[in-house]
């Protein structure tokens, strides 16, 4: 490799073959998953009119490597192996000593690292014979992959929409629809949940929480036609998306370095697990010492400002109840431009990493998010997810610090996804109508208060 | 190469390092530019008001190759070689034998072709000293370029947008500030061309021919300070994109075939060139018979109902005087959904090319294109651009043509960009909102009465 390259590319044949199961390797096991009523743990029959048993049993697995399916790989085809590139252009311009190298994931046909874990998904459901899919979908990533990846195998497809963001983001619904999904804005009158939101407030602009609890009802009163699915947070969701970390130890060795810090925004946690978790799995078991650098927005600062408690994972109390760093389920996030990073909890094995302190967290506002993803944009071409622009903030402060300490330090984060369904949230940065957001603690303090009561 | 391979892949050590030049292998040399007032042939010096002095050379060279500067290629380094997919998936869909290949431009940062001239074009105005450039742009993958191409390099860039599409398109507008470049509504208050405009009809929504008016006025006005841009037509802008058809060469090699039929559509020709020159090359020099189709929409068909005949590039008649098939300097296309098409006229060396016998062209209606879109988004999990989606459609003929006669034809074409802002068309099309559109024959004599008198 020349000392000047600025891509590594991997031949298809690269792409990874099993997913890693950092279960496996966790110092102490996950805690346990809890029934909402009952508030005792939760078996594989309890998941199974939500989901195919293929998947149950992958959430639950301690095995180290789960195979990927050949039907699986072949789709992978399409976009896989990603590009990991070094950030060459944006060294200069921050005039750093560090590398920075970032693995690309927006390549994907539906533009972010989503479809990883949308295509198994699919996959599984039609080998169980199911018919569609009801999901739920906030800044629009999620429903565009699982709806695209349900058009790959012939599964229909339900996507609830929150209303606000369906009306402010037409184009997102549009491309899901050209991938023969439905698109129905949340709440609706298509389920219970919806109608009696809408009795009670017909101007209800929806949240994730309502929109969660409209695709759930599709699939659990469909006798079995439909199931639901999930694009993240769940152990199964987070371990599809090893595929980008395993990549990425196979192409840092084409470009004869290794990571000494590893920087991803989290949101409900599967970005971050994609890129990190293979590099947590060297940390543990091969003596690496690569630094892990969760970021999240300020504004939702579940990991370094949140409870480590059992909670709700859904705003109306639906859902399993789930060990997390919370910020409560019945926090409301203020309306900043990251709808990826807006839940109140974060996945599980994220927590459980954080609560061992094998990997770092920190908060950063949105202007400073913005300002890194023009500054990156401007250097390296590509316009970021706002999501994706909390990481590249991470990045630009260690990328900062090494030229303090005058460190050649190797950086490298996960760009999840272009940001061309969120400009609308650029043109409001460059008219200064966004602004930071500092959670006050005593709202914080408030959400605390309605933790479920958990004896187990 | 395994037998159910889909992407060919090439390195970086595989991009161009020259540009592919056909008029040093053209049958008989293109027709003489003129004058718009003298109506005599122009001469390099004529141009130096608007192109760096290597720009023009280039345009009037006779050499088959010309070197691609090496800060050039880093910069491709981002994105290039992009890759070449066989689309089995859609082969499946439409029953056939053929085999269908696709280069897929849209993974370059802007998300189109038009990256690969704004580059050179950039840098040698940039090497020349200018300070910024103009430019205006339609539907706004040119603008986004040149914006692109500018903060690479350090120019300031200025772009005038048809103010129907501004209004229209206003992600486009935020994408092409993120890169640092100023977007202007075009007719504007900043040159004497838009107010003389805007003076006469105030609520004037705009043309591209406007739009070129304030755009060329600004360099011409600079005192060399700014120069002006073009994003296709001009044979320099179009030889920039052969890198594209030579990427494929070597990449239909790895495939172990050579295509039957080349199909890509034309609006001004640079996307066409791009992928067809260097396999018109192998057909005039190397004893290969490769089909070449270009298509165009049924409601700009300057190739196959307009006249080969001297008019004006622009619609207010100030640009050099250029031999073309065109429908008329002032003919008005209907506003059908794809903006990079609705030129009036076309390259002078596609229309060499068509007068001589050595390519095709076909006209399609936009609805056809729309099916074809979602067919190849459905099959292949791209949404294309409008543009491209012609080209789809005219892919999908050759091949349920080839499967009535039973035939395995390689079909290669250009999936010249993405379509994620272009989704409002996306949407009309769901909500049958568009038709068809024949240009009725008397629009068009009438539009061929108003051809300029040229008597060279």
């Amino acid at each position: 490799m020349s000392d000047d390259a600025i891509r590594f590319d991997l031949p298809q044949s690269a792409i990874p073959t099993a997913w890693y199961n950092i279960q496996a390797d966790l110092p102490r096991p996950l805690p346990a998953v809890l029934h909402p009523g009952t508030k005792q743990p939760i078996g594989p029959h309890d998941l199974a009119p939500l989901f195919p048993m293929d998947l149950i049993l992958q959430e639950v697995s301690q095995e180290r490597y789960i195979e990927i399916p050949e039907e699986v790989r072949e789709i992978f085809k399409l976009w896989r192996p990603t590009p990991l590139l070094r950030a060459r252009r944006l060294e200069k311009a921050l005039d750093t000593p560090a590398h920075i190298y970032y693995k690309y994931e927006g390549v994907s046909p539906s533009g972010s690292h989503k479809l990883n874990t949308a295509v198994p998904q699919a996959y599984y459901n039609k080998k169980e014979g199911v018919q569609g899919l009801s999901t739920e979908t906030g800044a629009g990533q999620w429903g565009t992959a699982l709806a695209q990846a349900c058009s790959f195998f012939g599964l229909e497809c339900v996507v609830y929409m929150v209303k606000v963001s369906y009306e402010q983001k037409p184009y997102r619904a549009a491309m899901i629809r050209t991938f023969g999904a439905s698109v129905t804005p949340s709440p609706s009158n298509t389920t219970h949940a919806g109608r009696a939101i809408l009795a009670k407030d017909p101007n209800n602009t929806g949240s994730l929480g309502i929109a969660i609890s409209e695709a759930v009802e599709v699939a659990a009163t469909s006798g079995g036609k439909y199931k639901y699915a999930l694009g993240s947070v769940l152990n199964h969701v987070l371990m599809h998306q090893t595929v980008i970390g395993q990549e990425c130890l196979q192409q840092m060795e084409l470009a004869g370095e290794y990571p000494d810090v590893i920087v991803a925004p989290t949101g409900g946690g599967s970005n971050f697990s994609g890129i990190a978790l293979p590099f947590v799995h060297q940390n543990l078991t091969n003596g690496k010492h690569t630094r892990v650098l969760a970021v999240e927005p300020s504004a939702c600062p579940s990991l370094t400002r949140g409870r480590y408690a059992y909670d709700f994972g859904d705003t109306s109390g639906m859902t399993p109840i789930v060990k997390m760093y919370t910020l409560g389920h019945d926090f409301v996030p203020p309306p900043f431009h990251a709808g990826g990073l807006r839940y109140h909890g974060m996945a599980s094995v994220v927590c459980e990493l954080y609560d061992q302190g094998l990997i770092e967290a920190l908060a950063i506002p949105q202007l400073e998010t913005f300002e890194a993803a023009v500054t990156f944009a401007r250097s390296e071409g590509i316009v970021p997810a706002p999501e994706a622009a909390h990481g590249i903030a991470g990045v630009i402060r260690e990328a900062l610090h090494a030229k303090e300490t005058g460190e050649k330090r190797v950086i490298l984060f996960n760009l999840c996804g272009h940001g061309h369904f969120d400009m609308s949230a650029y043109n409001a940065y460059f008219a200064n109508e966004l602004s930071d957001y500092e959670y006050p603690q005593e709202q914080i303090d408030a959400a605390m208060a309605n933790l479920p009561e958990v004896t187990f």
